[in-house]
């Protein structure tokens, strides 16, 4: 019975987190929508197509994160929205032929592909002073905004993602393939930073203890991106919605290739319980985030 | 005598004035050195090449701004580095091939031309993200960064600097020609924004009125803009250090196209005086940006 009940309360937290990502996305696309007025370019629809479609993962983060220390929703809304319009640029950015070149982007074409490249790098330059805008806009105190942005503009900045993907394309024509400690800080700069700032930015706005949230993220920014090499190995296209097997066909050092897949995958499902565990604190309240981290780690198979 | 004197004082002028661009760059490049740390990537080294051989005429009126209403330097600096970060940015990503596609800036290669596109890409993304962090290390009240940030964000995004350059790409592949008002329309957004917050970011800093110097820097914007388009016409790539002639061949509307070279002299003549006239409010102590100002137009021949 008890084995039962648990997994109709496991079904029924996986529809309450389909729901919240979901509902997090609405909340995302509002947000930046209300901020983004059509002109005569392609630019405000081609930033509406990028943010659309996502998983919206990061601004689900900011939304639980600031429900969890009871800071209302049409506060943390343009802080959700910040943080995907920031994440949306930085995949747009990537997709360019100069960088991955890809075509396929969410189960779409690249803004690249759909328009053009001069489009695609515009669009994404115009989505990070969104972000930075966003921020300015949200209704929490001036000292608020300035911790928000100015850890936003180190963890997307040369020392945080830019860096990181900077490294991302060295380590390509590198001699030797990446040791798991460089893939470790490599990953930990390019997605890392900006999945911890988005768990922080909840109890931050609440002036409450960001660790417990932050010590989440970091766990799930990595099972997420172990699960993200699996997922390249493992997944097809189709269901996953962009390329895979790229990294693989590279001859890439990832997280699979070090470890083996079995391997990375246990390391994954132990970075989920780390994650989890953070979240003892908030009790059943963080009940959704822990499904949150389930999920990334559910992705691989 | 009275002729011969003025002689003598705007020569002095001119030269006090190159002195305050010089050390608006140094003090520029310091402030941005000092945020940018190195790291395994060419991203440290291209964002320090892309920022250092440029006029640093933004930066120069953030200072001269802050030094007209009594703000210390120490404080000014970080905001001059953000305003030039900004600039670099913009410039690096306009000369990608695929925009204007230019091997030559400032009299060296282009980001792309000396790395890869790869890099420029990344090092214009990285060099955004620092203006804001510049922003918010600077010694002022978190109010003033988030006005500061909040207009930043506005001016160099989709209703501003980018929105102005997709608007000017567009029209390159437009049927009819712009006018003149949808011209200025463009380069309001594209320069003209950018140089007008860096007028108004001292004043803002001292809780001063922004009138004069963002009047100021409205009619500068706009006289620069037609200087740049008269240089295209009349300048050498070499003295100039970039390519000229390009808008002219493509056949491209621009101020010199529409009102003919001597029009858009005096054009520029009458918003030099308009700039200056702005600033009689300071007498003397705004000789400099007057200098700056004459300075826009002495360009021209």
């Amino acid at each position: 019975m008890v084995t039962g009940n648990r997994r109709v309360r496991n079904l029924w937290m996986a529809d309450a987190l389909k729901d919240a990502l979901k509902y997090a996305a609405e909340v995302v696309e509002a947000a930046i929508a209300a901020a983004v007025r059509p002109v005569k370019t392609p630019i405000p629809e081609a930033m509406m197509y990028a943010v659309r479609g996502g998983k919206s993962l990061r601004g689900f983060l900011v939304l639980e994160g600031a429900r969890l220390h009871g800071v209302q929703e049409r506060i943390a809304a343009p802080i959700a929205g910040a943080i995907e319009a920031m994440h949306a640029y930085s995949l747009i950015h990537d997709d360019l032929p100069c960088m991955d070149d890809d075509d396929l982007r969410r189960g779409k074409p690249t803004v690249h592909r759909k328009w053009d490249e001069a489009t695609a790098v515009l669009t994404g330059d115009a989505l990070q002073a969104l972000a930075f805008e966003l921020i300015m806009l949200a209704d929490i105190t001036p000292e608020t905004k300035v911790v928000l942005a100015h850890m936003l503009a180190v963890d997307a900045g040369e020392r945080g993602m830019v860096g990181g993907q900077a490294a991302d394309i060295a380590a390509e024509s590198a001699a030797a393939a990446l040791t798991l400690g460089e893939i470790e800080s490599l990953q930990a700069k390019k997605t890392g930073a900006l999945v911890e700032w988005a768990c922080a930015a909840g109890p931050r706005i609440a002036g409450a203890d960001e660790m417990p949230m932050r010590q989440y993220g970091r766990a799930l920014g990595r099972a997420f991106q172990i699960a993200d090499d699996i997922l390249d190995v493992t997944g097809d296209a189709e269901a996953v919605g962009k390329a895979v097997g790229k990294d693989h066909a590279a001859g890439k050092a990832t997280f699979v290739s070090l470890l083996g897949l079995d391997g990375a995958k246990s390391r994954a499902v132990e970075l989920v319980d780390e994650a989890c565990d953070a979240l003892d604190v908030y009790r059943e309240a963080a009940n959704t985030l822990k499904a949150a981290a389930r999920f990334v780690v559910q992705r691989t198979h």
